[in-house]
């Protein structure tokens, strides 16, 4: 199997999965579950490939629409099983890790320059939360709980800039994809957050 | 006239007829409401031609445009015709039967696979009605009364399956419209939702 | 400096300028502010080119994104400063007025119909705002405060009318850009809204 369609692969059902869980624990029903699963799982890829020219990756491969409804299949099996908060987080750091490495890939594959490769990598991976928290009325993780964008970040730019050094292709992967999650795990242990406004000193 | 142009003119003026008279009773403007409707109507089938390559609708077809703009002109004349829940739950449904067959038959036409029509023409018909309930800032009907997505996909996948067997097209569109309308009609007629997690055994 | 990009790096700054207050105001982190600062400013003209089926700017124009990146540090660095409200909607009307100018004149330059050029017009103008505010979980003021829309649409309809009766492309950026602007502030002014329906006589 070659290296994008896998990672677009792997990130789909664990993006999936998680979508699938907060839209059930948001009451929606099964279709409503399903929905939400590929919104969070197709998106990021699907607005990559828009901005890039190219079709979205649902319409070619079919192997990531069966990676969706096995998501929603598991969700539905293993509904009973609850206490998955570490769980879920794990994934979707690995879905991060592995969506942003996919997005800033293919933009080099398709000529565009060093910043949009970073761009690009952060769409393909933060998107799909975005629009899961938007459809779930929910306060947008990415938002008001900023380690998912500073991770993605970081792992785009220490990816691209190894691109430039001429880094192996594989070596620069893993590199990125290694800060991704070291980035959000020690941001998550030690509580750090970006700083926000002031209020006292702003009034 | 063509099909598909006539189909999509269809949609498009019940859909906006719809989406206008939600923006008034959730107390918009007379922009505001135009806006709406044009989001409501036109927003399916632009994403369908942009995930197809294709140049939105509204920018080739002047019709388009009128049309939208005679159902805001409707809404705003019969502004004092009250209790229009039951002619809204037809349009409605009118419009997701003719969007669904709209959807697949032009995936078709761009020679997409079978799951990507039936996908296509599953976000031709609800892409509207979400953006419409995101925008005017209430809870989306798509994700919490499913009968909208269950009728969409059902007839859609009668439409493809039928195409598949090489049914006639409009043997295919009717009979696919029909179980749009069919399932919807049924599920609300006899209160049928599809399940959700129960709360109490996941406790 | 060409006609085009300079509009389009002068309403970036001015709308991601606005997104970044608004996003600060709201208590976003400083990532958060990014974000909302980019969407703020690059969706209008992104969704523009999508539909025009051209790579959106940001691709290939790093000055885009060193505008945006200035309009947060400007922010940032300035977040002392209260009492800014007529100052943001000064730059809010001049961003409004020079990116419907720049969403009618691409349309053009594409070949496309006068009735697409308005609408791409008010498109590349009111998107930004829009996500902005759904994504920052405030009522959308586009749908509530219709001045936004109503200026747009007045401009655009003047840049397109001197257009096709082949005044010069300055002449007719000016005029356009100007309409927006004194229809903004007279509707302001004088407390101008579009009428709602009357809920009395609806009743």
């Amino acid at each position: 199997m070659e290296f994008l369609p896998a990672l677009d692969l792997l990130s789909t059902l664990v993006f999936a999965l998680v979508g699938a869980r907060i839209a059930a624990d948001k009451g929606l029903d099964y279709g409503g579950i399903a929905f939400i699963a590929a919104v969070a799982s197709l998106s990021g890829g699907t607005l990559r490939n828009l901005f890039l020219g190219l079709t979205p990756i649902w319409i070619v491969d079919p192997w990531i629409i069966i990676s969706v409804l096995s998501a929603v299949l598991i969700t539905l099996v293993f509904r009973r099983v609850t206490r998955i908060g570490k769980t879920l987080l794990v994934m979707d750091t690995l879905g991060l890790a592995v969506a942003t490495i996919s997005g800033s890939h293919l933009a080099f594959e398709e000529n565009v320059s060093w910043w949009a490769a970073i761009i690009l990598g952060l769409i393909t991976a933060v998107t799909g939360g975005l629009l899961r928290d938007v459809l779930c009325q929910v306060e947008p993780v990415l938002l008001h709980r900023e380690t998912i964008g500073t991770s993605s970040l970081m792992g785009a730019i220490t990816f691209v800039a190894l691109h430039q050094l001429e880094v192996s292709q594989t070596i620069s992967a893993i590199a990125g994809a290694a800060i991704v999650v070291i980035t959000r795990i020690v941001s998550i242990y030690f509580d750090l957050h970006l700083p926000k406004f002031n209020k006292q000193t702003n009034a």
